[in-house]
Order: structure tokens, then C-alpha cells, then sequence
């Protein structure tokens, strides 16, 4: 049994990682901080969890925090986590960090896409992107994992197989992507206030989202060369998911049935990835609460284009459910150790 | 490892069972029918379960098909499952029926609330009320359980230990229900549409919901004399979750304090239900994917009334979960295997 | 046409006054106020409004902001209207309150209910409670309207021609009612942040929500004795709606049609109130961007008990539609000029 | 005071166009139509028009039945229109289909997308596409009026600048298209049943949606050339609404300023679309419950595409609401009398 940390624990990803973690058989969460609300027991932010978890969340405070811990889960905003990093010497602890600090290599991208500078860019390359689909065995041996966003995760799980086997125009991609409103945290904001979230659907940073260079940096890896991507994100009236229609011109002539033979020749192995016969499409629900990305594709004829569609809950293969995953292969457990679950639907 | 029968298991129950089953260590369900959808591979019905059952829709037929099942749950609609159970002859195998044909042990309450004769009013008696905290020693040595209803599980979970401790009157009592859309079952119809029932909110049955008299039988039960309610079912625009609003009347003064005590010893060693603390309000959210029912209350001391609420999960503690506790104290295993899930939230 | 002057236009009953003020023939919006937004087109605020207003917000400044203006509706926090009050002198001005400020007679009142001391409790004589079917010629006499609460408007519209026939035990009533999200405010708040409220139900504060008293004491007056009642609010995952289910304890044995018949009769020429005949209930997507109030009830005769159930939109009924309604009267207008919109459904 | 008939008043656009000539001062619906409910009063059908219509639904008897009448709405199931303008010989009655059977020109395109033959194919000349911003001349001497679809409305008005001033690729084009469920019609569906539809997203009919061919059909019609396009829509767990977000490479060099400059010249007299500023982006709670489209832009210079984004409510500029505006247009109305209301938000 290892013991984990959860640096972060009051947002949804922390609650998320507490849900998870409670079924799992070889982990078990020992610490939880949270700078805001420290002094406060789990219960009072999340009444969910009474009778399951008997924590009181911590200020972070290093090295003497963390003694006895094996893991580390960093579930804090972006910008924050950069900030502790540091503050782990020890390196016998395995961190994964749930926020966009680390996923990028180049430092320079931070500033053009975070607008802030990187404080420890040379770091960068000590940290593997975590998405097992790709990166497996490099996560295996990692002491550091970058655990991917949401959309990017739903997103290059879409488009990989394409990419590596050199079938689509790789300048022409677009990636129209929806997501339910817990994508956007657990801050109360005002376009985020119920009255003005439910019925209502929008666009938004339209060619600014920072989960751009995301997708581009591991396309561009595959691939071999730059990529350059449009990518929109849109706010959808619901809780969890994210969905992503990837169009992509098609270089050569190809049958939807055999770009979905390929499919399920890369992914035939994967435990988190179904590919859905000819005919079907992705529903968020029907990953709701599961570590499944579901993904489904059409050839068109007519414009030679091919429809990818993949759809995951945001909270889990797009953050918790990921990282326990990554936590799974680091710690040599069984790679599916709890994080096999039927969806909740309806 | 027991051998599970789920028969009509393409409604939202059936799925449930399913669902929650997957993770019990110690059934496995092998058999699973459908008049309607026989033939079809269950991931036909409910893509979610890809990768998870391989299991096809066949028609009930009686013993030969129950052959090495241990229990069998009907997941049918009302008046179906009293057809049924007369098929089932070999006494071996245990029955637990999701409707309602076998709630009330008053062949004419049938007729009055269900407008149909019961059609084996004679075997009543042999039926067990699955609530656990009222009846768990029965439901150990029974063979036949009828598994309560959505709305009474909450409401008589709700009012029970001021019943027995003989706090209210007992003839003065309102239930002011409130259940999401999953409570009217998964057939389509005009008023479920997903555009008629989204944003909207209506009472429905008022005086005439047939769970009026099995909530009223448990209460007469405890209280040792016949029970007339006020019992007010609404539809609220949401998935899962049934909340119960529960006014009584007060035979003496008494404090929100003491009542959360005299319910804190009530409730004690239950594993499923949450007495929240004073101050504390139930929400349905709480308890969305788990077998918990919370409650709160709060004495009105300008009235002398008790105003307790409850909340459960429609589908789990008020349905299939609750079918699962069951099943586990009939075979004798722990109560809550395979029942412990922390709330899917948000 | 009339010049009308709005405070507080940025909060959900201000606009609502101005999208429903935006069709009336008879005034014209001249001045909108805002505290922490003055300087902003009210575009910036509400991008709904382009091409329809252009008018910027502007702090509030007494008379000489009031210059020509005829009435001024106060859509300002509770607490807030006590004090900008004193400040329009000019006795020419008609007020129309959309706070709780000067609803309720006795002062008293406010310290225990909203726990802080009204400001200038000698003047709430001079306020008429502005609620069309109960005080209709006070209202066309008034300088001061109060313009009533969206909980008690349902809850009064519902109970009244049962009081004012003495047919129900006047202690007995217990009002459970439902609202829309829309009802808690535009101020973020982390409950009512979309993944928060979204498919989640709570009772709250209950035996303590500030419109108790305000039921109370109109019903007290029509009974001409006092009144204690339960009242319990609970939040719903919608928009707009309030929905109050009522529960009386009848006097004398009645039948649903009989009362049906006194119901038809006292609202028989209201131009606002529909009553439902038997077997209907009220829906509020039916009332939802209307000014209606539609009521339907049934007798049960196992209990004794009258259910009555009301719906409307709490934004129209509940606030500014009733407030343009009492505007019409005081003006002179008539009462349903501006008003009349069949349901936006669904 | 023209006289109107509804055939096919039962679904969700026979609704909306009732409600929309409620408020119009030029026409008076006196006829309305329905094969199954006929002998029904509307308001058993739509009880939210309780005092506000008293019309019965008839069966549809031609022209005996269309006496006195000027125009007639069919808002019928596609496949139905066309067997019943045959019916209408009188030619002094205005048609406006509201279905899409005679939006194509081509009548093979029937049976390409829509699977069946279309009857009367030598007809389709006589039908002008009723989107007043490209053929307000052509309506106002019409006598029947092909009323677009949701989905083209949305589309076509977001791409045509761009397409007159020839600044884009025509063979490039994608529209990714989403929609709330009213989108689907009335009729109850188990893909639309409020537990399946709710907390959903899914794409559907990818390459194959009906929809297609009209959108390519008005683009190469402005464009000079045959166009194919990219189409695919989404459904949204919401009511009303419909988004596109269309991607189309430049053909040249430009900024955002001067493609909306471009958009602001080419909407500035049309009353019902509102070309937003830049950094605005439309969202479907702004066009609820009115006639405007509402658009935005983005240059993406990393692409070399621009992103337009484009709302409507697609029951009222996608539906009624244009249907509404086509007939003041045939019948010398101002065009926008009984079509200028605010949003109805939140």
C-alpha cells in the first residue's frame, strides 16, 4: 500500500482524485493541503465524503509534509505548481502534476500562451508527458509526470493513429471541441453562474486556448515536423465531458471501414481506449465517470475529409482518472487497478 | 461467486443492476433477459457497457432457463413480475422484485392504487419488505423480498425513528416528494421528452400516487395503528435523485438537538444512511451514484412541527443498490460489498 | 408616455423590467443606475439588449437624477432601497420597490427575519403591498408600492380565496415551494456555480427564509387573526419558475369541484390568474416569460386536506411583470397594456 | 387584418408561430390543422395558450377549408407539404412551407438526402428561398416561400459576406454545427428522453445530415460555382438554439477589423443580425426567444482561416420567426412588425 499526497485538494480534480483513490487497493491518500481552507476537515468542503475520508486539509509545507509519502498528486491551478516543485528534494517521491505547467517543452511557450514566464523552464525536459497511449513506457520509468489537459487528451487520442501512419494533411487539421462546464473549475464565475451557464452555448478564445501548443507539440512529435492546428473550444450546459470533431484531410483514398481497421490495431490493447464499430457515434454519457476515451470516425467522399469524434469525462481520463493511470504504471501496479468502472447513465 | 438472473434488464433498474454488479466479488450475473430485445447483445441497448459485459437479451423461460442461477432479480414492470414468479418454482433460487407487485401485503390495496387485481394475493405474506434498516433480520432468511420503492425508501428512511419513538402524530403527517426524471422509467412519452421535462417543474398524481399506501403499511407497522398520509410526488428536471420534504407534527416540545440524537443512535451502525448535523441540509448530489440515504431535520418550534429531509439516489439506495444490500444479507455476505462508492460529483 | 427611471438595472429584475418595459406603449426607460457599474452601456452588462437600448448606467443621485422622471422602480438588494428612499423627495415620483424593504407593517419584523433593524420603520404605513388581486384600489391610489416577493406572490395567489372563505384551519397551512436558480440572484455564489446546482436538489433555510413573515402577515389580514405557517423553500436545477405546493387542512367537507367553483369565482375576471381545471396542475414552463399565475388544487378526501398547487416565473409575476402591473394601475393605464405574452415554451 | 392558417399546429414550430402572431397586429390566425388530434382544443394540446387562443384543431380540407384565408403556414413533417400544396389551387392564398420540401432546386437531391422521391419536382422553380438578407426582393413578389432550416439559417448568414467578396476558399469550407433538442421536433424518442438527452453531447449524421445540400445550394448560388462542404451537427442538452462554428481558409491576407468592417456593410440595414465587435463572441442565451442572428469573427493568422461563429434561435429566426418575417415581407408589412422582442435570458 502506498501512501499519497494530494497538494490541492479542494477543486475538482482533487475531489475527483479522493473519489477515485478511495476504491483503489494499493494506494492510500495520507495528506491533503490546501492553502485557503487548511484547518478545514474534507467533510466540510465536500459533505460527499462523509463516513469515506477522515482528513483535515494542510498548508503545503515541503519535505517535512510529505515524509512518508510515496506520491505525490499536484491538483493546483496552473502557475502554482511550478511554484512547489522545488520545495520536493527528496527524490525518492513521485510527483504527477495535474495542472499545464510541465506538459510543454519549450519554456517560450508558456509566456505566448500562458502569458507567464516559465520560473524553471530548464526543468522541462525531466518531465514525460503522461498520456500512456503514447508514452508508456517512458512513464513507466518517470519520476515526473506532466499529466495532459483535458481537451488535449480527447483530442490526440482523436487524431494519433492518423498521424502515425502518415494518412491526413497534417496542416489542415481542425479540432472543434465542446466541453461541459466543470472544464472550467470549481471558481464560482459569472458566465459560470447557473442562470447564465444552462441553456446557453458559446465559443470561446477562439485561436488562444492553451491547450493549442499542447496538441501541436505531441502531433508535432509523432509526425516529425511543426504542426500547426485551429482548435475551438465551446461551453456546453452540463456537467462532465469533452467532446472533440476532428476534421482532417485524408492524403489518399481510404475506406472508413479500413481507417477504423487501423484504429483498432493501435489501440487493440489499450484498456482505456474503445474503438466503436462503423455507424457509431461517441456520447459523453456513455463515458461519464469512466477512464474510457470512445472514439468513432467517418470517412466523407465527398470532401475527402475524415470526421473524427472522441469523447471523454474531463474529470477522469481527462485529469483524475489519467493520473491514477500514470500512477498505476509508475508504481509497476497492475495498469487498470481500480479505474475500471461502467459509466453512470443516465 | 453466486450466479445472477437479471430479467428485464434493458430499463434503467436492469442497467443499474448491471452496473453495480460488475464491481460485486461475489456475484456474477450470467443471465439477463428482455421479451422485447431478446437476441440483442447488451452493448446494443447500452453502448457504456463495451468492453465491460458480453452478455445477450434472451427470453424468460422459467426454471430450464434459470438452471444454475442462485438469485434472480426482476427489473420488470408492474404486474409483470406477479406473471412471473409463478414460473419460478424451484425453491432454491432466491427472488428479489424491483416492482411493486409484492410491496403491499393487502391483495386489495392492488386494485385501489394499481387499478388491477392482484393476480396471487395468497402469496403476500410470503414476501419480505427489503428495507434493510426496518427488516434486516427477515431479509436474511427470506426467499422471496419485495425491494421498496423509490419514494418510500427516503420517506419512511426519513420519518421511521420518530414513529417508534412515538414523537408525532401520527395522523398529521406530509410527504412532500420531489424525484428526478429516472423515476418515471425509461420508456419515452410526451411529458418526459427531453424538452418538455428540461426547465420545467409540476406536481404529478396528487392523492392518488400508488406509493401513498406503501409508505403508509411500514409506518403502521412501527406504530402499531393504521396511518393516513398526505403523499405529493414532483418531477424536477434532473437525471437521478429522489428528496424527501417531511412535515409531522410534534407530540411534545423537543429540540432540533435531541431529535439529531435520538436519529444518531437510530442510524448508528447503519452503513447507508447519514444523519447530517444540525444545520445541515441533505442535497441530492450528495448522494448521486451511492447507496446512501442523508437526512437532516429541523424542529419549527413557531409550529411545533419537524421538518425532515431526506435525499437518496433513485436508482441505487431507492432501487437496484438497495436490491444489492439485499441480495448480500440473503447469501449471507457483508452488507455493503460492492456498495461503497463515494458520490459521482459534481 | 411616461419616463421611468430603473435602480439597480443590472441585477436579473432589472433587466427584466427593461426587456419586459421595452414593449410597453405607454413608458419609456430614461435612466438606469449602477453603483459598482456606472459608466457602462447596459450592452456591456446585457449583450442580449443591442440594437434594442442605449443607455448607460450611471451612479443614482437623488432628485436631480430624477428630473422628469414620473416613477422609479427600485431593483436594488434587499437593505438598499431603505436607504436611497429618504433621498427622492420630489412627492411627484412614484416608487415601485422590487426589494423586501417595505413589504412587511411592523418593523420589528426585519431584525428578526432579515437580522438587521430597518432604517425607518415609521414609514411603512405609507407603503401598499403591491400585489394586484388582493389590494388592486389601494394600488391606483398609491405614491409607494412594495412590490411582493416571488415566494409569496404563488403562495398568496394559491391560498387566498380559501382564507377569505374561511374553508381551512388557519394554523395548519404548510407551503413547501420550489424555485429556479434565478430566484438566489445574479451574484455568483459557490452553490449556485453551474456544476453545483446542476442536477442537484436542497431544501434551504428552512423555518427561517425572510419571506415567512410576508406570507403571514397577508394572510393575516384576510383572516383578520394571526397566522403561523411552514414555510420551506428548496432550489431547483432550472432557470426560472417558482412553484408553491400548499397543503390546508379543510374546515368542513368540500369537494374538489366545489372549491374549484369559489376559485373560478374570485379570480374570474383576473386578467392574471388561471385556474386549472380538475385533473390539471400547473407546470411552470406553462407560465415561464408570462405574468401569469396559474393554480390548480384537488381535494383529498382520505386526509381532509386541500392541496393547492401555483406556479409562475418569478422573474414576471414574482417581480417585474407584477411590478409593470402595478405601475399600470398607478398610472391610470390599463392594467394588462405591456403584459399579455403566451409562455416562451419550450 | 390578414387571415392566417396553421396546418400542422401541434408540433413545436405550429407553437411558436401561434405565439409569435399573438403579438402581431396585422394577422390573425383562423384556422389550424392537425390529422391526428383534430377536434382538440389548442389548449389541450398546448395548455400554456389558456386565454390566450380558442381555436380547435381541424383535419385539412383544401381549399373549402383555406376560405377567407390570405396565407397559409405549413408547419408539417417533411414528406407532408408536398402532398398538400397540390390541395391549394386557389392562388390568391400565400404558401410558406415551413418544411424542407421545396427548399431544393434540384429534385434528385431528394432522394440523395432525404431518401424519397419528391412528387412534384417540375414545382420547385416556383418555391423562392425564404431568407430575406439574400432574397428580400424575390419574397416580396412570392406566393410560395420555402422557409429555410435551423441549421442553414445559422450557416448561411455566417459565411455569405465572406462568399460575396470572394474572400474564401469555397472548397474548404467546414461548419460544425450544434443544436438544442427542440431542433429534433416534439415527437418523444428514446435518444431524446429526458434521462438519455440530459448531460449528453453527441455528434449525429456526420456527412449525411439533410441539411447539407441546402447550405451548399445557397453558397454556390452566391459563389458562381458548385460548392461542397463539410456539415456536421451536434446535439446539446438544451432546449433552444442553434450555433455554427465554420472554419474557412482566406484566400488572402487580412485582420479581423477588416473582415467585420466587411460583415458590418454587409448586415448594417438588415434589422435582425447583429454583427457583435471584435473579442464578442455569440452565444445562444442572447438570440433566445428572438428573431436575430447573432455573429462573430476571428482571423486565425497561425492558420491562415477565419472562425465565424454564428446563433440563432432555431424555433424562431430558424423557424417561425422567418416564417413570420417572410410573410410581412409578402404581404407589404414592415418587416419586422411582431418580430422585435428582447432575449428572454436567463
Amino acid at each position: 500500500m502506498i501512501k499519497i499526497a494530494i497538494a490541492g485538494a479542494t477543486g475538482y480534480t482533487g475531489s475527483e482524485l479522493l473519489r477515485i483513490l478511495y476504491h483503489h487497493p494499493e494506494a492510500s491518500v495520507i495528506r491533503i493541503t490546501s492553502e485557503g481552507r487548511a484547518g478545514s476537515h474534507i467533510t466540510e468542503i465536500f459533505p460527499e465524503f462523509r463516513d469515506l475520508y477522515d482528513l483535515t486539509l494542510e498548508p503545503f509545507r515541503g519535505d517535512t509534509f510529505l515524509k512518508d509519502v510515496d506520491l505525490v498528486f499536484l491538483a493546483l491551478p496552473h502557475g502554482e505548481s511550478m511554484k512547489i516543485v522545488p520545495r520536493i528534494v527528496n527524490d525518492s517521491i513521485r510527483i504527477i502534476d495535474l495542472s499545464a505547467d510541465f506538459r510543454l517543452h519549450q519554456g517560450d511557450l508558456y509566456l505566448q500562451w500562458y502569458h507567464r514566464e516559465h520560473t524553471n523552464p530548464d526543468c522541462l525536459d525531466d518531465w514525460i508527458y503522461g498520456l500512456p497511449e503514447l508514452h508508456r513506457e517512458k512513464i513507466r520509468e518517470a519520476r515526473y509526470i506532466a499529466n495532459p489537459g483535458c481537451y488535449p487528451t480527447g483530442a490526440l487520442l482523436g487524431i494519433s493513429p492518423l498521424i502515425q501512419k502518415g494518412m491526413v494533411n497534417l496542416q489542415e487539421m481542425i479540432f472543434d471541441a465542446k466541453s461541459g462546464v466543470t472544464g472550467s473549475g470549481k471558481s464560482p464565475k459569472a458566465h459560470l453562474h447557473f442562470p447564465e451557464a444552462n441553456e446557453a452555448l458559446m465559443a470561446y478564445r477562439i485561436g488562444e486556448h492553451q491547450h493549442t501548443p499542447e496538441i501541436e507539440q505531441e502531433i508535432a512529435q509523432q509526425a516529425g515536423e511543426k504542426v500547426t492546428i485551429n482548435f475551438t473550444p465551446h461551453l456546453i450546459p452540463m456537467n462532465r465531458g469533452v467532446y472533440n470533431t476532428i476534421y482532417a484531410p485524408l492524403v489518399q483514398q481510404v475506406s472508413t471501414k479500413d481507417l477504423l481497421g487501423i484504429y483498432q490495431t493501435f489501440y487493440g490493447a489499450e484498456p482505456f481506449v474503445r474503438v466503436l464499430p462503423a455507424g457509431s457515434v461517441p456520447n459523453t454519457k456513455q463515458v461519464r465517470g469512466t477512464n474510457y476515451c470512445d472514439i468513432g470516425l467517418k470517412v466523407d467522399p465527398r470532401t475527402g475529409r475524415v470526421i473524427v469524434t472522441s469523447a471523454i469525462d474531463n474529470l477522469i481520463k481527462g485529469a483524475a482518472g489519467q493520473a491514477v493511470q500514470n500512477m498505476n504504471l509508475m508504481m509497476g501496479f497492475n495498469e487498470t487497478v481500480g479505474l475500471q468502472f461502467p459509466a453512470l447513465t443516465p
